[in-house]
């Protein structure tokens, strides 16, 4: 069984790499920070970024949403005066509305998102970190924004100062969650996002015990290559949090919850520094711009993990 | 200032005749007995296809929807293993999330509805009979049935026993709606289904009061034309209800309510028996195909009631 943590498009892609090697044996456990209600409806912006992307279905040029999708309910709401500042495609409604009815009903996120991913033919075990609600709230000099006001809203168009994730000290992981850490044959660190994609599911307490205190390999794979992010906001959150945006930091910063660091070639340079942390180092190419990269990056992410195994 | 009562296709259809004759001086008292919640959200059939049918957006095959709609979310839906018997285009569904979460907001559904109407540029007043519930429910031989269960997921494929109105007795009218009444120079009963679209409405005790003491003038259109419904179950229910299938049977139920009807030339042999009841009638072609067809026939209408209006 393989372990792997996620946030959004970079996790998904190299999760889908993970689920080609070890199809119904991988469990990826999804950050739910991001997670808000908008029009009523409980919207899970990357359980359903990897739900889709494991499903072959994500829209290959956002890497988020369906392929293919239609966008008649958005330009209607919008005719009508409703906030349109988060776009929801017509397919992708769908998973929002059942979501929410069925969250409605007393179904937990978990079974929620095993009957939609099994609905879309997706085999690996996609699971929230925590069914509880965690919700990711950034700090900045002019007050505290949830994240998506923050991230879709202003367009990450605001300095930070810090993160918050809301209910995390409460939240308890799941039983699906402490099942596959149990399992794990070794633990996979994508290449999301460490402030907001990682760091929640790392700020349940006992999900974080667990990644300490494991036996079995746990690598991380840097979302930083050649000191700036692939997508999203990483590489500024870096700088603005006053780190080197590096992959020395990524590295620094899951010091004592990983064994080793997959790099991209283009950071070789680095190789030494990370070392130094006490974890080993693998460098290849890390960006993944089609399913081939993610199968690659996955092969050998799971290779290198193998190899750590005898620690 | 002319005031509609109108359910859904047939009396939207007329009531689209009427705002062109009335413009801003029309108010539709609209039928809310069928509305329902389906997917967490607050679904009002007869609001939406007079508003759809006043702005000129209807689908001219269905009389319900928006033309040119797209299925889209319909078709995840149904992948995704949700509910599928009630069709929910994608265009469509922008009206619903908006005013189920103004509605949560704690705004009015006739707020609501003005809102909706003005972004569509509807010139009329759409408002709902009542902003309290009222939900329509069909007795049947084997139990009681929600009215969308009976007529869209049952398809009206049962015998009806009777109807009920819960709510109704307790749910005043709006404020909106009083004015409108007593504002009125006439009437107008549209070709709706006296049992589920027009009964719901005379079953708000004070609309009931005002229609019976009013003394402008009031007509009726008949939706049964030679035997038979134009459209729905009007004409199914008339029988199982042990009523003739007759236009005959309509002015009956509005006796001491309307002071004219006007019926389909096909039942000119009516005229008799329903001026025995003591009220006028025209007949004239009261098929509406198309806009011509409601333009004409709501001329007329009005023209026999301003006719009648000496009384």
């Amino acid at each position: 069984m393989i372990v792997a943590l996620a946030g959004g498009v970079g996790g998904a892609k190299l999760a889908r790499g993970l689920a080609e090697i070890a199809g119904t044996d991988l469990s990826v456990i999804v950050n739910t920070g991001d997670d808000f209600d908008h029009f009523g409806l409980r919207i899970c912006p990357d359980l359903d970024t990897v739900t889709y992307t494991l499903a072959g279905k994500a829209n290959p040029v956002t890497g988020w949403g369906l392929d293919g999708e239609t966008w008649s309910f958005m330009a209607q709401i919008k005719a009508l005066g409703g906030e349109d500042w988060f776009q929801l495609g017509d397919r992708d409604l769908a998973i929002h509305v059942l979501r929410s009815q069925w969250l409605g009903r007393g179904a937990s996120l978990t079974d929620v998102t095993a009957k939609i991913t099994a609905a879309l033919g997706v085999k690996a075990a996609v699971l929230p970190m925590s069914d509880a609600p965690v919700r990711t709230r950034v700090q900045t000099a002019s007050g505290l924004l949830d994240f998506q006001d923050y991230f879709v809203r202003l367009k990450c168009d605001v300095s930070i100062t810090g993160l918050r994730f809301d209910g995390a000290a409460e939240a308890g992981p799941t039983e699906a969650v402490e099942h596959a850490l149990d399992d794990a044959e070794m633990m996979i660190f994508c290449p999301s996002n460490p402030f907001v994609s990682i760091d929640p599911i790392l700020a349940i307490t006992d999900i974080h015990r667990r990644l300490k205190a494991t036996r079995v390999p746990r690598v991380a794979v840097s979302p930083i290559i050649g000191g700036k992010a692939v997508k999203g906001p990483a590489a500024k959150m870096m700088a603005e949090l006053g780190y080197q945006v590096s992959s020395l930091t990524v590295a620094e910063k899951y010091r004592g919850l990983i064994d080793g660091m997959v790099i991209d070639v283009v950071d070789g340079d680095l190789e030494g520094d990370i070392r130094a942390l006490g974890m080993a180092v693998k460098t290849t190419r890390t960006l993944m711009v089609n399913a081939e990269d993610s199968a690659r990056l996955a092969a050998e992410t799971v290779e290198f993990a193998r190899k750590l195994g005898g620690r």
